[in-house]
């Protein structure tokens, strides 16, 4: 599907030395909590509400309204790229989930250990949920007698009966029929089935789909492995191709850092605390003009259905802003890449409160930043691609379109 | 057109048992009337208000910002479907206008009695508007001297000098040219002339087209069918496709309820009062998941321009409002198609009010419901289109996009 957006804002990007920081409070949008308000309303934030006082607030669609999206989606619409044109597969998502250092033209894919019935059946689709131990004993086996002439394999334990297959070589695809028949009292499937008869990479995972069968057909609890959501890293315009910038990520788990590789971001550190993630933004801008600074408690709060704890966690960061702000970068955004309602103790489909201190904003100013003051906002309601744009241009680092 | 946002939706829907009603107030959008506001403001809505103090308010454009749809367009962004996507052709909807059971396949054309001259030229494309009980009797006689044996051809009266004909028959198409010239002084046109002289359909137009002629030579007034607006009843994807939810109407005009019927909804009744429709709504509630509610009035007091019987039309639906919220829907939508303001007497591009009663909304809630209220608004604005997958969200029925 063509970019024209995605090309338009390409063709105006250029570089200069102001610097641009994207903080990412993950799962930080909300919806009411019993009568309470949103996180961001419960929690005390001096310092970002004094941002508040001379930054444009606003909110943002993740995808669009209505649609809940995943950390990749999330992510991607942050940085830009269109979520629905820019669709990562669920293998690849779950290689960046484990910090799998993926290349292009590989393709990787989900496995589960499944427990089959003597007519070949599934009759557990997680192996009673085996321990990563065990795991760890099954795929070492796994690894010393599944290989192919075709293509360099490799097997990764992932956690309890989750695993993760990566093929490396020439010529590969992703068109490749899933093996899990995703309901028990079924065989697994040919991956090799219509309409992915046609393809070499289904006749390599047919091969060793039928290795795994021979190689643990003496495992009772865990005699089979099924994969699923095979996909290859796709070839998508890097973050330095779109925008001109040298980026870096500061982020505490590997998936945030695997979005960010996957756009040709460089990785600065593995910071997961307020203080030395923001101290760690102000060292990366020495060297870098974009810094995507990723802060993950308030979306682990949320999950957990905790709204104090979430509260809790934006306090923190507000308490280690000014160690933020003493670096002045030129432009600074806070937002998150979707909400994560403690009611819903999942993420969701709200749009997310964003924040912009940007040299030429204009008003209304609010007193405070929550999701209430940014309704009223200059930025007003707007999907969350285009916040890079709008970082571009009050950085100076988008040109005129036409003449 | 691909639909890549509708596919998304439709990849992400999933059915439980919450149950969503959208009441839609035809023509409900409004702009100022003389100082006096708008009818939303001018209408006393006691029952709304208090829903506004805890729902969500924003406002819907049906299509895009300055365009003025027709009702097919307006109810099309309601369900979902983007109207420019999914266009429904004049003849289509003139079909469902006088409820007439078009089926997949059928092809629809609008017809006019009109007056040729000696030179067949068109004098009056509208035949004196002649009345219907005369194009009764002239439709009788279409009916038993036209005919061939290409398709199965119907032909009805629908007003005055209006009519419609289907097809119906295998391997028809709508690649066929209106017969009409839209001005006097010409004759009427080839429908198989280039670009549509390749169509089987177009052939058998023309043939259809020489009959009327002949058949019609000896009445001196409407000596003449013209017809115009071709088009083929859709193959769209269904309501329950792209949902999953099992959905019902209720509808006292035939539109609306051939709209409904189009994406494949049940019909429940053909309701016209306020109370006939939400009591109805409830009993519906028990056997389908999705009721499309229509209350025609507020659109018929705005195109007779009468600005106090289009307040007291959405007074007469606030009274009876008690009725629908005691079914208690999990998620109640109260919008319209689009605007039909008193001084336009006709439908506008006004975005239109909307009021989401749903579980996880968050404010800031409003005191009352009208277009100022919705403009400050969690909602804020957006496309109606958007409304469905909002719904969807808050009513538990989409799964997350992603991972």
């Amino acid at each position: 599907m063509e970019d024209k957006y995605g090309n338009v804002i390409s063709s105006l990007a250029e570089a200069n030395d102001k610097k641009i920081v994207m903080l990412v409070l993950d799962g930080l949008g909300d919806c009411d909590n019993n009568g309470k308000g949103t996180a961001l309303q419960i929690a005390s934030t001096p310092n970002m509400d004094k941002l508040a006082q001379k930054s444009a607030l606003g909110l943002v669609h993740p995808v669009s309204p209505g649609i809940t999206p995943g950390s990749g989606p999330g992510h991607l619409g942050l940085f830009g790229y269109d979520p629905v044109i820019y669709q990562i597969g669920r293998g690849v998502l779950s290689a960046l989930g484990i910090g799998f250092p993926l290349e292009k033209g590989n393709v990787a894919a989900r496995m589960n250990f499944c427990t089959l019935d003597e007519q070949g059946r599934v009759t557990d689709r997680r192996a009673g949920r085996i321990s990563t131990d065990r795991n760890r004993e099954l795929m070492e086996k796994i690894r010393e007698n599944v290989q192919t002439d075709e293509a360099e394999v490799v097997f990764e334990t992932v956690a309890e009966h989750r695993g993760l297959m990566v093929l490396k070589g020439d010529d590969l695809d992703d068109r490749v029929g899933d093996t899990d028949p995703q309901e028990t009292g079924k065989k697994p499937l040919d991956p090799a089935r219509p309409p992915f008869d046609s393809g070499r990479t289904a006749r390599i995972v047919k091969e060793l789909s039928d290795r795994f069968r021979e190689v643990l057909k003496d495992e009772p609890e865990a005699n089979m492995l099924i994969i699923r959501g095979i996909a290859q890293l796709p070839d998508w315009p890097s973050f330095h191709e779109r925008y001109r910038l040298h980026a870096t990520a500061i982020a505490g788990y590997p998936m945030y850092r695997g979005i960010a590789r996957l756009l040709g971001m460089d990785i600065w550190s593995e910071a997961l605390d307020p203080e030395a993630i923001l101290g760690d933004t102000i060292k990366a801008m020495e060297e870098y003009d974009f810094i995507f600074s990723h802060f993950k408690d308030t979306d682990k709060t949320g999950e957990d259905g905790n709204i104090e704890r979430k509260a809790e966690a934006i306090e923190k960061m507000d308490a280690a802003l000014p160690l933020l702000l003493e670096g002045e970068p030129d432009v600074l955004i806070i937002t998150g890449d979707h909400a994560t309602p403690a009611p819903l103790k999942s993420h969701s489909w709200h749009p997310v409160p964003i924040l912009l201190k940007a040299p030429y904003t204009r008003g209304p100013y609010q007193e405070n930043f929550d999701e209430i003051a940014a309704t009223r906002g200059e930025l007003g309601f707007f999907r969350s691609r285009e916040i890079m744009p709008l970082a571009m241009a009050h950085a100076g680092k988008l040109k005129k379109f036409g003449a």
